[in-house]
């Protein structure tokens, strides 16, 4: 099986769909295309039909963005398991992922991923409400899974690689989050998986030519 | 069980999930609130911790945004069924499905749903690319499907009440489409749930307050 992603430093889907497989111990082999050369698009094509990163190739069959990825990875590779057990807990870690894949445009349009970076900037309300809500959300949700572990839903779920890239953009820009939001991107930033990714991130060498805000690829 | 939704004429969001219902015949009760009242965002605040619709509202439990409240249909009350029974058309049509929800912002923004409306207008290169990426995916679909039903796995699916809402924006602004393209949309446009809705959403006496060109509600 691999893994086609974009680049580690920038891409915020890839992160998403390569922590699904590398928090849950899936094998599965990178394949990295670099992000802003000319055969980025070219090369992509032979994967995906819409272009984009990343892409899960399995045999014959090329499964494409990070949510039905992380949907294929839980019926195939982990019984299961990548959700919460519980059939509640299970429909509100798919509303929580669902509202980050479809929305939460003011974080993700003011606070590009740019992992090995440190920028200061000022957000907008939109983007200060949205940082808001997500600091009541995981609150909520660490407070009421607290006796299962230190994650979203207790265990480290699919939820978390989700809300991975997140945990580099408020480190990148600086957001001061409450305590206890704190403490879980804290969790997250510590996790092997997070770490590695980070230290390849930092690693690269192919720089966005855009200028410091690129777009969220 | 409840289903709340904005309104039919405009909210594409809650087109999907009520058609998810509708189409596979699960019992709810439909609780409109009317999207352009002042009291819309405090009524809606009630049952969505992220202010948006559709929710569905099961005993205790709120389900929000419209993929999520597909998967737990999905789950709880039609066996797996709502997606295709073959793994990899499951996962093909999890990955359209997925695309559709986090993108095609040219077809989103240019063709806000409005159902009752008939307008022309003139589609940026973004949008037009979309449209043209739609028809060769839903054709390419249908092919392969054919032998099993007119929709795009054959049989309708979770994935058909996620393009639903397109039908009708590309009715609206009339859109010319290749014949294949033209046949499915007239398909969905046929569906008694779509022709249901359509009747309601005719009916109804709010106007967005906006002008013509509305959010994608």
């Amino acid at each position: 099986m691999q893994l086609i992603i974009g680049n580690k430093n920038y891409s915020s889907w890839s992160l998403r769909g390569w922590l699904a497989l590398k928090a849950f111990d899936i094998p599965f082999e990178e394949i990295k295309l670099a992000l802003f050369s000319d055969s980025f698009h070219s090369e992509l094509a032979k994967y995906s039909p819409v272009g984009k990163v990343p892409v899960l190739v399995d045999g014959d069959l090329n499964v494409w963005d990070s949510l039905s990825i992380c949907e294929y990875l839980n019926e195939n590779y982990l019984d299961g398991k990548g959700w919460p057990a519980d059939t509640k807990k299970r429909a509100v870690a798919r509303s929580v992922v669902a509202d980050m894949h479809s929305g939460l445009f003011g974080i993700r349009n003011e606070m590009p991923m740019n992992c090995r970076a440190r920028r200061q900037i000022e957000l907008t309300n939109t983007a200060k409400k949205e940082v808001a809500s997500l600091e009541a959300l995981w609150t909520k949700l660490r407070t009421e899974n607290a006796h299962n572990g230190d994650y979203l839903f207790g265990e480290f779920s699919l939820a978390d690689a989700f809300f991975a890239p997140v945990m580099f953009r408020f480190q990148t820009y600086g957001i001061a989050l409450s305590a206890a939001a704190s403490d879980y991107q804290t969790t997250m930033l510590a996790h092997p998986a997070m770490q590695e990714w980070l230290v390849d991130a930092v690693a690269e060498t192919d720089v966005y030519a855009g200028g410091e805000i690129g777009e969220a690829f």
